[in-house]
């Protein structure tokens, strides 16, 4: 199993409108989780969606995969851990979703590509920024 | 009861995700049902989101209220009429939602009043653009 | 103004997911937000979603109205302080939604009704375990 | 290539509360579309959420994978397609999305996997109902 460079881990509670006619949370809104963990990870590293589109680079979702083990309940509290796996030529993130008993739930991976922010074309490189970013990381205490 | 000065109707069929716990169409949501039968009104006066911010004016909803008279079912397949009710200094639309039985679902109404695009300023003269869309319709065939 | 027999108010952050093409909250959101509002009161006055059903009384929201002043940004952090106005015959509920900067960004109100759990049909008398619940809450410390 | 059992196509119109800051609808949504597409496809096989529960079994998503090729923009005309992989042991289906223009917007694919509606806990066999829903088809005219 891949290291991860750096991870972040949230909690959430799940509110009444994520649960659908079955009763458990419906699947296509552990996107939504996935991206409040996510959104905690980037920001540890130092980067932001806001200082993204300032570096002239966004960086959209490419894939997108989910394993869901366990449904999640309505009021249940709920973490989901994200680990940051590559950065260079495209960031890649594993997600763990825990359920308030402590057992799995879901099993997650998102990567995500960096395009320039005004033609939306694919950029190769990893630009500086993220460069420096994880440098940072990986040279001073998580 | 005000006369409509133009008047749009939709068919939508309740997807599976829109239900909640209870069975029912969450009450949240007709929110978006609400602002599909607005943007088919608004494209028939001949305006779209997109001609707004060509035009430098944004139209943002400033009210919103919504009287829940029968629940929308999973599979049902609902109309959504929109009626504009005024158009000069605020956009004014009065709703009705009928379940796919024929009787009413929902009444609401949105207000939406004209910012400026740039600056998001109140703009309280009505646009030109707004005004032309309206006497077309009034004086040519709905 | 109405004085409230009970309040609660919650924090929250907001997510990209939730901000449309315009850069702001899509006006549709902000009833998730009332409803983690409405939630914490309700559970603080001893209620909660699964109580009422264990009860055999729902209470679907019947009349929803937002005043939108200001505009919710992505990663703003945001409260919202529901107010108990009315437990007897219909559940009213006062919302205030806070910005980041203490503005107010948003006025709202529900009404909520009792309906039979089995038969969704209206129930006009104030159930039992209600009017216990904000009983307790008179008698006491809030 | 798997050669599908069945399929179905959807089409539908980007609604603007679809779309994020970045103008193009975001990831997570994409889970309604693909739902939308598999809701025919299951219809079409003679299966529909609310026959599996009168027959006892629900068939919860398992696995969902997205390749997101090209984004999709507000007011775009879409196309969903959805075709049945496999329906022993484990429902698959794979998606294709176009855009507007003709061109591929993403690939998907999703598994379903038979629980009982009461215990929640899975079911091995294909339930009678879904290999005659199969057989029906292969038979037939599709």
């Amino acid at each position: 199993m891949v290291t991860a460079l750096a991870s972040a881990e949230i909690l959430l509670e799940v509110p009444f409108h994520d649960v659908d006619a079955m009763g458990v949370v419906w699947h296509g809104h552990y996107a939504k989780y996935l991206e409040l963990a996510r959104t905690a990870l980037l920001r540890k590293v130092g980067l932001d969606l806001q200082d993204m589109g300032a570096h002239g680079v966004l960086y959209p979702v490419a894939t997108m995969t989910l394993k869901y083990v366990r449904p999640l309940l309505y009021g249940e509290r709920v973490t989901v851990r994200a680990e940051l796996l590559e950065y260079e030529n495209r960031v890649r993130i594993r997600y763990l979703v825990h359920k308030g008993d402590g057992t799995v739930s879901t099993r997650a991976e998102t990567t995500q590509v960096a395009v320039d922010a005004v033609t939306r074309e694919l950029r190769f490189e990893t630009p500086d920024f993220l460069q420096e970013a994880v440098a940072r990381l990986k040279g001073g205490a998580e």
